[in-house]
């Protein structure tokens, strides 16, 4: 009988393990309770309204339809039986396996305050983004039409907690909407006067970058206007501001980039979690006591040389490929490998012409890291459609400073403006 | 004081008494209780993945950005205080007019059954057309991994309700996803199979059409293998399929495309209405006892020569500029005219290389009237940037068979699998 492998997950991670093993003897099964696949690099250009969800986002099943031998399923995995070897899924199903690829990524974590969640929504999939988009445009609608200055300085006060690449992007673009893009469209608020702070509880923002590329970030961040504070965490949030360390600043929009914890499922493994959730796995990326189970990207505390592994996509796509590989090897009777990361850089950008990257034998930052910014999420787009089309957004909203996406949407019942 | 016009609405008509008004010395302000316009003759392509919503919707100020005397503001109007000259708003809030233009446009209607709503959902937003496309996608996804062949067929029957072009257009379209676009990427089921009837309760579809374009487009649905069933009415819709005349169909995905009524905010006016919530109106567009109240568009029963005007973008732009003109005669001591609609003609879209085109001195059908389709659409779209990308994507989808916006969003916690 032909080997069953499960995937779970179509990330990154996900699609690389199906990729390796198109040409193997084995059935595959890749199940995700998304039936599509997002590039999360760009998942903050959607919630600052610069593309839409359908550029930056294919069906998993149309990405691999050339792949035979993987079939498809649209499916939320709840539990895992590692003693049946089976998957609980949440409308009652189950499906068994052979081996097992996890690849389920990772969701925002608040360090014990969830309460905080609803004021202070984080950036994972693109229901995040679209609610996002839709909080920080309906700021400015609503300080359009409010009439108390006090309270409309409130409402175009933008606070985003966690200065990664993930905040510090999402600050960037939001000082280009406010002081350009939205700059001749209001009658009654100065767009241009919005507050966006940027607050990382950590020594500095960008830690995994060398000290020369933080300081030409945060020099880039500061020339649009951001108000950058680090060594300050955020002590509190609520539906009107943060607290920020021991100053309380009251702000309409807060978002929250600072923490991700590994998806629940792993969970129900049974194996021992880190701090964060995240599978401590064995240096072939197997599960302890099952060695037909892998756990690849954000989901596994993987080492290398005593060092966790960072949460990027190349941690997913490379740790996903070798589990396959190791799976393949198995069952030709050949020992597993041990999975070595290999480090290809680190980017991250600030906004117009402003980037950094770490290439480990080359650093860059301006002009240059920001056209090999462009250059690299181009090409690792996922179809000709999408380069196309969102190469064409880029140079309209660099060209005329305007944003194709500036929707509000979402279901109007619960609208309140 | 400089008179204060309020506009309720940012639909075609709105639009278009916004720009009729642009050079008088008035203040206009413009609410909506949207941020955005949308393109209504392409959101069946939203609702059947081939356009993103932001390539067919654009921020209502963004449109206006450059009409100085307008002001935009994002709110829900909920009733109209005639006698105060007043206009509320959802949130407790008041706006004063001293003229009022409304052309609030229409909603699905269910004929006395609003019970179908649910398991027969319409077309109007964009968050309608979001919903019909996590519908349908869906209903592919839940078949491929059924295991029931009954319930597999039931799942893959999809019923429109209503024949005129929107229905028409959505069949055509739901038929070429299925023989075409996703052909090749499930593993179980034949998407080529899928059952689509088109169900007209009048004697004929497309009914405002002549005869000779009417059956065209009759064949063209009848080659892409669409069972129409006109002079049939829908008696009953559930959860698992509708009633046809007697005959139960089974089918997973319902689609309403068979009446509109009034917006609702019109009721408040206290004036006659007719059995569609329409406004019966003066000649010029004003409303019986308060001449500077004007509706226009879908909101009104306007009639010329006895005839009532068709409920399509063309009425609605020519009577709100009309609507608008006549408030600036009043204001120069002169009398209202009558409103003459000017019928520009009428086209649908069956599918590929399949429409059907009616301009009163020409009739076409097939390829040309494709293309005329084609033609204007693009250069009614507002904007440079979505006329681009909507001609790429409309190409890409002609040579490659594939849809752009293939994803199923919503919130994940209501999603059932």
């Amino acid at each position: 009988m032909t080997p069953h492998i499960v995937i779970i997950g179509g990330g990154f991670g996900g699609l690389s393990a199906a990729r390796a093993l198109r040409h193997a003897d084995v059935r595959v099964t890749l199940i995700d309770r998304r039936n599509h696949h997002v590039f999360q690099p760009l998942l903050y250009q959607v919630a600052t309204a610069t593309l839409s969800p359908g550029d930056i986002a294919a069906p998993i099943r149309w990405i691999l339809r050339s792949i035979k031998n993987v079939r498809v399923l649209l499916a939320n995995a709840t539990r895992i039986d590692v003693a049946a070897k089976r998957i609980e899924v949440s409308d009652g199903d189950s499906i068994d396996y052979d081996w097992l690829i996890i690849a389920t990524g990772s969701k925002h974590a608040y360090f014990g305050h969830n309460d905080w969640e609803p004021n202070a929504p984080g950036l994972k999939t693109l229901e995040d983004a679209i609610a996002i988009r839709r909080r920080i445009l309906l700021a400015f609608e609503r300080a359009e039409r409010e009439e108390d200055t006090r309270r409309q300085g409130q409402l175009l006060t933008f606070v985003i907690v966690g200065g990664g690449p993930t905040g510090v992007e999402l600050a960037g673009t939001l000082a280009e909407i406010a002081r350009q893009t939205l700059r001749d469209e209001f009658r009654t608020i100065d767009t241009t006067r919005a507050r966006i702070l940027l607050v990382e509880a950590g020594p500095t923002i960008l830690q995994t970058f060398p000290e020369n590329l933080r300081n030409a970030a945060r020099a880039s961040l500061v020339r649009l206007g951001i108000e950058v504070r680090e060594g300050m965490a955020v002590t509190g949030v609520d539906s009107h501001g943060v607290m920020v360390g021991s100053e309380r600043v009251d702000a309409g929009t807060v978002l929250w980039a600072a923490g991700v914890a590994a998806s629940s499922v792993v969970k129900t493994l049974g194996v021992p979690v880190d701090r964060a959730g995240r599978v401590i796995v064995e240096p072939d990326l197997s599960i302890p006591g099952h060695s037909e189970v892998f756990v690849a990207g954000d989901a596994a505390a993987a080492m290398n040389d005593g060092k966790l592994l960072p949460g990027v996509a190349q941690t997913a796509m490379q740790g996903a490929r070798h589990a396959a590989k190791n799976i393949l090897r198995r069952l030709q009777g050949q020992p597993t490998t041990p999975f070595i990361y290999r480090d290809l850089g680190n980017m991250a950008i600030i906004g117009r012409r402003a980037a950094i990257s770490d290439l480990g034998w080359l650093r860059l930052s301006g002009v240059t890291a920001w056209f090999a910014w462009l250059f690299l999420h181009i090409f690792m787009l996922i179809g000709f459609r999408s380069r196309v089309v969102v190469l064409f957004q880029w140079a309209m909203a660099y060209f005329t400073f305007q944003r194709g996406a500036r929707l509000i949407t979402g279901d109007s019942k619960t609208t309140k403006f």
